[in-house]
């Protein structure tokens, strides 16, 4: 879903990757990066879609809450694992947000 | 692709939706959406994917080149059948990249 993020400014990590053929627990150490995050001081949302690239946007309050994340232990080994086995190339690029806006269709909830 | 952008400071406008079931000419359009955004001064690339939500980020020199990209009629024209036809909600985000850092395998290319 589309994250209910607040007024800005907050910040927003764009990661954007190219996934190897390897599946080696890839799925299940996503699904653990994204429940450790939600519970990181911070966190704010996150957004997901692969197709040829993956690219996932979660944001966050403050540059410490991303720089907290980063330092995580086993966010930093699911970034070792990244690297050997996961992906052929990714880019991380941090952002600050200054402006939102929106639309929503009546009928949609 | 990962779009290669130059040494922060740029701009990523991430553009979040989720589409309705009407097609009515939403492919031709985004590809021309495309075609026009490249084309546009400060333009500096972009990245998309789509599967529950669709998510696409492009990048600019800066917030003028934003600004006229928004203002282009035909891409006026284009948010206007976005609202009424092709999208249920979505959400743009303007944001100032300050940092990027990336890994590319040696045997990719």
């Amino acid at each position: 879903m589309i994250a209910e993020t607040p007024q800005p400014p907050y910040y927003a990590v764009i990661f954007t990757s190219i996934r190897t053929e390897v599946e080696n627990g890839y799925a299940n150490m996503a699904d653990r990066m994204l429940e450790l995050a939600q519970k990181q001081e911070g966190f704010l949302g996150y957004e997901t879609a692969r197709e040829e690239i993956g690219i996932t946007v979660s944001y966050w309050r403050d540059q410490d809450s991303i720089r907290n994340w980063k330092n995580n232990i086993e966010h930093s080994f699911a970034r070792d694992k990244g690297r050997s086995d996961w992906y052929k190339a990714f880019k991380t690029r941090i952002a600050k947000v200054e402006k939102e806006y929106g639309f929503l269709k009546e009928d949609f909830c």
